[in-house]
């Protein structure tokens, strides 16, 4: 392990993806925080917006400013979708790496992302040279990346559940269905009544079936890693808690797939932060809460030709700050678990 | 509308469908409540267990006894599974008509409930005689039923978002998917360690993938109202709420259904306690709160051919208690309304 | 009771308070709405905001204008403070009653209203005309009042639990405290990050210690009642659920009290809505969820010196649109009941 | 630093305490966990219970056996009240130091302990010698302690809010109010109907007002550390969240104290885990979900003569296996934050 600390900036650090990120970056012994941006707080110290990191930093959010930026080692972009774009080609022509926690380079076809993120890519020519940064995928390309894109939430559930199954090749690839649910801090830190308690206590919702923005990201995900056009459907759901993704998952068998269970195991056994249950098990979101960590079960109900997979994940660790970090690790030849392996709070 | 007041007794009022069926039942306009039983609590005031039926009922729990209960018109059972079928037969032959809120006549086929519930049924012989309380399908049967099962809280929130497009016939029938999610009320008012509120709030989980009871239910009611075997996966989940159903519905299409919105809004056009939104909505579950209804929302995700239909009920009333007392009215030839007009509590 | 209904309006649909008023108007047999205004929203559906009420009504929001409202025989603002004040004097003046769930008529101080609330009063000269609607405390001059202000949810449970000691005159009414926890519905329908599921779930803090809006409206109330000059310390605390309003108060005895129990039971013997628990209750918010009521415990714990009373109400019901309600019917001369009789949602 | 590590042992390791101090203890770096027992579980894999810990032991419950214990350097006790007591003297007797989580050593008159309890105290003679493990209050005895009585999750929230105010001897002794409010989880890991979310959930209620057991632990704590007789009204209140203790705290001033903020914040200037906000502020439980803290703000309303302190710890983390580990580092002369450092959890 290198000794020497890597300097890393953090830029939109408002956020839920953002206080997470320095939950685990503070911690972190390989790495200097040095500087975490908010063009709204600038100034203001961080803890008073996040309590909990009282004692852990002494920072102040600062002005975005590239040159600010560039001196550093990593840059974390935690900032709303089309932020990261537009200061990425500096930073990376100064030899700063950037991972990006939004959306801005995990599709590669910038028409397809401005059809689905509603404005035109500043910097396409950047689209084929980010990675997405799935370790369980693209660990070896992940290594040398200047520009990560960090999966989304969802299609971080998602894909990991259906990765084993789909690499069979004995399911109907064009009627996959993914029943996602998701607690509220999935929808960022921001002021709208739907997120309110009072709106979103008690209550539960599907939104966005006719069409949400990890659709297609999921479909070049999956159809990358096994090479087949697939078909999805993707149903979000809002759930009454804060943290946690629990994404059911349905496949149509084509043929006689063998014992799923070993399948599974063996898919991922050699990876720290998939952990496949026992047969028959159900995971739950609160056993992944505030860790690094992918829990999975499959199942074959009744021994009929539906495979219906369980797949959970903090969707602020495992699919975003976590992720983010485990990256980072992978990036700058940590060992890959360092700083991430906290044990998940329960209850 | 009838003036004299008909004679009801409750069974096995101590958890939450008997609590609901007790608010319902004190401010029906038509219902004289002449008992409520418990072995466990006989002696106990019934505002001592449920202090919102304060100032409301004086009845204390009696013991359970067939000659009490017999000088009824109607007996709710609002039991565990296994109750109702041993007071049946002698209630029926003294004339008292039955609304079973459990499942003891809801298959129609002693062996499979047998199969799916462990113990073997006391009393097939009256299987056949039993009305499955669904009035949106067997309204006629109703009527002139002596004992009505009452249907389970899925299999009305999956039954109900499915018949209009199973009706219309261009749907792959076996392979139907289900997932549905349920508020914890759904287990009922007794002391079990997944249930307490350490475990089972800020958590997501399905359960008994495996298998569920509602499950030959479902196929039963599909099946015998739509004329075709159904194949259907059926996944319930706990989620961090108290009331409240949200079943998310999936169907392969095989020919060209024609408008799915104009038939959902035709199939149900008179029904009262059944509320088709407009299309793109998306339901929720806060929004039957404490109401006798099921609100139903039809997609078809980018014209492609999987359906998705979102039902939500709140599982203590369109999915227990309130369902019950609709039955009632019917059989008694009530306003098929009375006294289950409330409006969901918001927010 | 007369069979003619009133004509009535609702000034600022769009809160909380608004929809829970919508929801008990709707019900109301003497009432016949007849314009729910709302500046932001006219034109909307009122169910496409709350669709709870989807089948109840028709209504859509329309601008607010002082001549539809003048065409009513009340008008119920449910705005925010400083709305009232303004459109007041016209509709009196038009011989249309008044009912403001708002603070602007609930100190009958203008200088001290300027203080708390931060905006010159508009009328100061309605302050002394205006009936504070506290039925309990001022039930007669209700039913002739023509602008009546209804209470704060805070004020409701605290000047409902401290009546009967402080009507004792055996405490110190210098050192009173009233540890107040109440629900998020109670911060109102506003987009605020502070309320958001996220932040304000499995999360319990006090605010407003320094200060708070109701601290001198329940001085009054209780200087007003008791005739003593009331030192209290208030001290609210925002709790994780959406309803619900548990008060705690401490007042220290200056002499023997006699038998608080009896006292209590006696002191609210007649009246409809509050209900004296037996002796070593504690009262839960939960069994007043949805219904017009204030329930309250007294103890006196280990028999010392300080007497410690529960109270518990639903924000927004006999804190807000119940208790609305309810002076509507004592103005009308309808049974005091009517229409807000519902039993709560429990569970 | 030691370099050896110690042998560590748990009792009754299948409640919340039990899980959080497995969590802690297994990420700790001085900590070899020995054994950890459960008479019910014995056999079972800790995993299976508490599925947060996969990856992370291999352990199985054991039964509870002293023999196997007394090959320790240390055991925790997190078992139910009248456990440890029984066991304590053998293990003692085999230098076996000992933490108990329970209430067993937390009272020094074992009179006074029966009357709470309800069970006479086995080993009395081990009272005097059992050490008060709060270490703000008794750090130079806990280093030596043989047997150190961890405090209750209420008397840590409430002494550490109290002792600055107290030491100043400014405030009248005798009419102190503790109004606590605590998550579900202080209730622990057991099947009861109250605790059920259906119950606990959207809801407030107070408790045990007539009295509660940490009632004489605070006053023995306050006296011990003030030398001044304390009286106090100690109300706990049910909060509808897994974690957290908020303690709004009263006291009335006989003198005048000087400045509040100076003295909370010169008291506890060298503490690790206890924060003392800046002045005005409102701390929040979900600060301190997770951590070791205990944050408290000081507050004099109005500048009136009524104090009021508000003190949040997590119940399960500085109320009580957090605060375990803590004096087990004093113990063991570890670095006293060793292992209790995380960062608490938000959102």
């Amino acid at each position: 392990m290198s000794t020497r600390k890597i300097r890393v900036a953090v830029v939109g650090g408002t956020g839920y993806t953002g206080v997470e990120l320095l939950r685990l970056l503070l911690a972190h012994p390989q790495v200097e925080l040095t500087a975490i941006t908010s063009r709204a707080e600038a100034g203001q110290r961080v803890v008073d917006l996040f309590p909990n990191l009282r004692g852990r930093t002494a920072l102040r959010f600062a002005a975005p400013d590239v040159a600010l930026l560039a001196d550093s080692d990593l840059v974390f972009f935690a900032t709303p979708n089309g932020t990261a774009m537009k200061m990425a080609a500096e930073l990376l022509s100064r030899q700063t790496r950037i991972i990006d926690l939004a959306a801005d380079f995990r599709l590669r076809d910038a028409a397809l992302w401005q059809q689905w993120y509603g404005i035109e890519h500043a910097c396409p020519e950047l689209l084929s040279e980010a990675v997405y940064g799935l370790p369980e995928v693209n660990r070896v390309q992940i290594r040398n990346a200047a520009l990560v894109a960090n999966p989304g939430c969802y299609p971080t559930a998602v894909q990991l559940g259906l990765l084993p199954l789909l690499s069979s090749g004995t399911v109907d690839f064009s009627s996959l269905i993914a029943d996602s649910k998701s607690g509220v801090s999935g929808a960022g830190r921001k002021a709208e009544v739907g997120f309110l308690l009072s709106e979103a206590s008690e209550n539960m919702k599907a939104y966005a079936v006719a069409g949400h923005r990890h659709l297609p990201e999921i479909q070049q995900g999956l159809t990358a890693a096994t090479g087949h056009k697939v078909g999805l459907t993707f149903v979000p759901h809002l759930t009454p808690m804060i943290r946690g993704i629990h994404a059911t998952l349905y496949a149509r068998l084509t043929g006689e797939p063998g014992n799923l269970q070993a399948m599974y195991a063996e898919y991922y056994r050699n990876e720290p932060f998939v952990d496949v249950l026992e047969e028959g098990a159900h995971p739950e979101t609160r056993s992944v809460r505030g860790a690094n960590v992918c829990r999975i079960a499959v199942h074959r109900p009744q021994q009929g030709d539906t495979v219906v997979v369980l797949s959970v994940i903090d969707n602020l660790v495992k699919g975003a700050a976590g992720q983010a970090v485990q990256n980072m690790n992978i990036m700058f030849q940590f060992d890959e678990t360092l700083g991430i392996s906290q044990t998940a709070l329960l209850p």
